[in-house]
């Protein structure tokens, strides 16, 4: 017998991105109401957003978050959903798991609905195996094991720091193969959950993400997009390249796979053409830069990690724009407003 | 719609190791028998293995390895599957495929037998993407593609060498594993199809396996394993590590997941433990060994590589155990016997 996922609702916070009414969340009502809800409101900040009855949350608007960071406060995007991140600096829990306001309660193939959280815990709960690759996906469920030929050594695995979840529906496309396939789905339940290899990049997507603020949080930073910034849409890739560099300096593993979300609409292909085209062009430098980028030794913390990798962004992506330059110098305000919320424990 | 997927009965071979009359062809009658099959006979060569009516094959047992190979019949095992990789040799088509003959045809979820050979020929015509990870798996496949954030310039992939295949019922797993859980059963289908990443290791089986000779062919050798060896059951596991090394190096790609076969029973765990000690014991310092192996660039052949790691074992790993310089010289004996069947074409 497997034994229970604890629900950790004293350990976990939710945090959502939005610009409207939470309507959603009735959906997700029987997984979500134990747990505390932050709420980050995109846009004009005089809007009020409702709540569903019963559902224990914070909110926080541009006001607020201005009032709590003050002239830091620029660190924080806005009109992107990538203002999230504030709230993952907010929370005072172990755990965070993100979603989109866009996201649904997914079936499984039996036609069961799928508790995306509870995937996530197990996930984040159980080790991550980077060192090398088994061929029955994560060996740590049930029904599972490591295969012949693992190395007896490598069999503890490391601790997991973040857990990516996928989407039935619509997939996570970009602009332009959105606009050559309008009509693609994602029908394929793929019942998997696998470790990313070390040294391997992949691209993180924000709308259904859990992680372990005190293993890998400060790094969960989501970038400079939309307002006054010459790219969106890529807040959750920057994220996902930071932590991977980071995680696997610092020996923690990053799973992806299960939990399935239902992603209900896709977004307008044409205005994610234009957020999307600059973060299109860079990434092919980008992309080698964070494959290439080696931490020294002595960066054991995720905020040194951090510092240490925004010099390297500043220094080596300075060069394709002024933008990375703007980016380094907000890595380095957000830890800073993450150490002033979040002082170290004696 | 979606290509019908080629037969290839003209470009390759399915290699069988085994003692005993072929009677599970029956079940792959529908699927194999369009093809040639190559039999290795493995022990008593004056035994005589059945082979169901209407299949087109050719049998080797010792006697005609020997008289094949002459002195360098060495670097060919003897009471061990690992002989299996003489039927590559002596092939002389683009593609092989290769299955144990305790395997048979696994059914999908909705009930419908799997042609396991047609999935990997789909996995061997479509490209694989080493250098970054796409969530939504291959990208390749249909009602898939390569997710937001992936970058433009990798989407062409590389050509894939190796499509490793799994097994529904009874798992790969070594001796202490089967004697710690002998009643766990595979029964998770996990409807996908992966590229391992570039730089990552992972346990080849040798019991569903396909791959294009032409690319990858004189790297496949299965090693000296069984009878005089001090070692057995890590036939395939060598050479997974020595083709992932020499994949990686040349810009090839290696694909696991789909199809699987019905792996009908299980090895004796005790005689499997005999077998594997040595290799359970060692692998801790071989796989260190073929982590940090690099080739130089100037191996631009199969062969170059595969004579450059030879070297390097006989360096590196003759220092655990004689056993490796013996193995060191049966890599060299392996490609010079391979050079001599498959002589260049002009």
């Amino acid at each position: 017998m497997a034994a229970a996922t604890p629900l950790l609702t004293d350990e976990l916070d939710i945090v959502i991105p939005t610009i409207r009414n939470l309507d959603f969340l009735e959906m997700w009502r029987p997984f979500f109401q134990p747990y505390h809800l932050i709420i980050v409101q995109d846009g004009d900040p005089s809007k009020t957003i409702k709540v569903p009855d019963g559902f224990d949350y914070e909110l926080y608007n541009r006001n607020d978050i201005n009032k709590i960071l003050g002239p830091k406060a620029s660190c924080i995007s806005f009109k992107d959903s990538a203002c999230r991140c504030f709230g993952y600096m907010v929370s005072k829990k172990k755990y965070i798991f993100t979603i989109d306001d866009d996201c649904f309660v997914a079936k499984d193939p039996s036609g069961k609905d799928i508790n995306a959280l509870e995937q996530h815990i197990k996930n984040l709960l159980s080790p991550s195996t980077p060192l090398f690759f088994n061929t029955l996906y994560d060996p740590f469920r049930e029904g599972a094991d490591f295969v012949r030929g693992y190395p007896f050594s490598y069999r503890e695995g490391v601790p997991t720091a973040v857990s990516h979840g996928l989407w039935l529906n619509i997939p996570d496309y970009d602009a332009p193969t959105q606009l050559v396939k309008p009509a693609e789905r994602n029908t394929r339940y793929v019942d998997a959950v696998l470790t990313i290899p070390k040294g391997t990049l992949f691209p993180m997507c924000g709308m259904n993400l859990g992680f372990d603020r005190d293993l890998i949080g400060p790094a969960m930073y989501f970038g400079l997009m939309g307002d006054g910034q010459p790219i969106g849409r890529y807040d959750d890739m920057w994220a996902g390249w930071c932590i991977k560099v980071i995680c696997d300096h610092l020996g923690l593993g990053v799973k992806t796979g299960l939990p399935y979300i239902w992603h209900s609409k896709a977004s307008n292909p044409f205005v994610n053409l234009k957020k999307e085209y600059n973060g299109i062009f860079w990434q092919e430098e980008i992309i080698p830069f964070f494959q290439a980028a080696t931490l020294p030794k002595d960066c054991t913390s995720v905020q040194n990690c951090y510092i240490e990798l925004s010099k390297q962004v500043k220094e080596k992506l300075g060069k394709i724009d002024p933008y990375f330059v703007k980016l380094a110098d907000a890595m380095v305000t957000w830890i800073e407003a993450w150490d002033e919320l979040n002082p170290a424990k004696a």
